[in-house]
């Protein structure tokens, strides 16, 4: 299989999409990627946070963890970003579907190992989850650097998939009185929770 | 690498859970998991709809499809489903965590092959995007169940990761006057928005 040949979307090819603005739009909105690997035959996949800087994809975890070892030497991976926009009923069930934009990047990661890029990626990271946090919480330290393994990828070869809009129905289902549309799906974020530990802050921050 | 040895979770080992009722609730929750898979050493991750029956997974896909080829023949796969629960911000950057709930199975899938057992698959994943819905759509005929791929695999060798509560922060960092808490996050259903072709319908249903 050649490189250009795995990231291309074969069903339904008119959904695929190869342009950066598109693979960078569900990037930036995403907040949880799934990083599949294989070890000794096996395939693994773990839910992590990421975030994207320019062309390139970050995620970190402990340099203790099992996956930094396989990942930091270089073996294949597969990061897949997924956003659920709507539930697609059309009046077969064979033709409902769903609303979504997915983004699926192939490569292989390579360890950061300067703490001046390490500490780029943690506030990009920092940002991702919540914007403003950076510049109001206390920053990783020398020795949380050291114990974070970040991975680092190019986002090169990708392939992004969308499918939008109301139900597409076969024509002789058209008259059927079952209802069809579609119900829109939204991941909000609800009011902050303070934690018990704040007696010396000043209340629930204007960034969130 | 044993077969329980794949599934224990590594990092964070408090985190994990081993029992059906965990992964049950997760996998009925979600509505989209991310299954990986390999072929010739290269790592894939499709996301998709997906179905719990008893102490199986199902997932479907046009019988033209790749993947479907190469999970049909038996290929090991990891199905991941993960729900995000909410930002935790610790006073710190690497303190700071999500609240998640998420579920990892391995192991191989067979095809469906009756048609009876299609049919209730089809149920199943009609009836999850959209309860109620099974009993108020065109069911599948014939031809269209055999040009759907039904893929069963056993909920039997899994594990699931929790993460919940507040910010852990380092007993120093408590002092400090950033605040830390969580934000919630949730995925809701919006309004249906009713598709153009709904001359004969009596216009939304209850269910939804």
């Amino acid at each position: 299989m050649d490189r250009n040949e795995r990231a291309r979307v074969k069903r339904h090819p008119n959904r695929g999409k190869y342009d950066r603005e598109s693979v960078n739009a569900i990037l930036d909105e995403g907040m949880v990627c799934h990083t599949a690997f294989q070890s000794d035959g096996q395939p693994f996949n773990i839910p992590m946070l990421y975030a994207r800087i320019g062309e390139d994809i970050f995620i970190h975890t402990s340099i203790r963890s099992r996956f930094y070892d396989i990942l930091k030497s270089g073996s294949s991976v597969c990061i897949a970003v997924t956003l659920l926009d709507g539930i697609v009923l059309a009046k077969s069930a064979f033709n409902s579907s769903m609303n979504y934009r997915s983004a699926v990047i192939f490569g292989s990661m390579t360890p950061v190992t300067e703490e001046a890029e390490k500490m780029v990626v943690s506030e990009a990271i920092t940002e991702k989850i919540a914007k403003g946090r950076w510049n109001d919480c206390r920053r990783p330290n020398k020795n949380e650097l050291k114990a974070t393994g970040f991975l680092k990828m190019p986002i090169s070869e990708f392939s992004v998939k969308v499918r939008e809009g109301p139900p597409v129905d076969d024509p002789k289902d058209l008259d059927l009185e079952y209802w069809s549309g579609v119900i829109p799906v939204t991941e909000i974020r609800g009011t902050p929770v303070t934690s018990r530990d704040n007696a010396n802050s000043t209340g629930i921050p204007g960034y969130l």
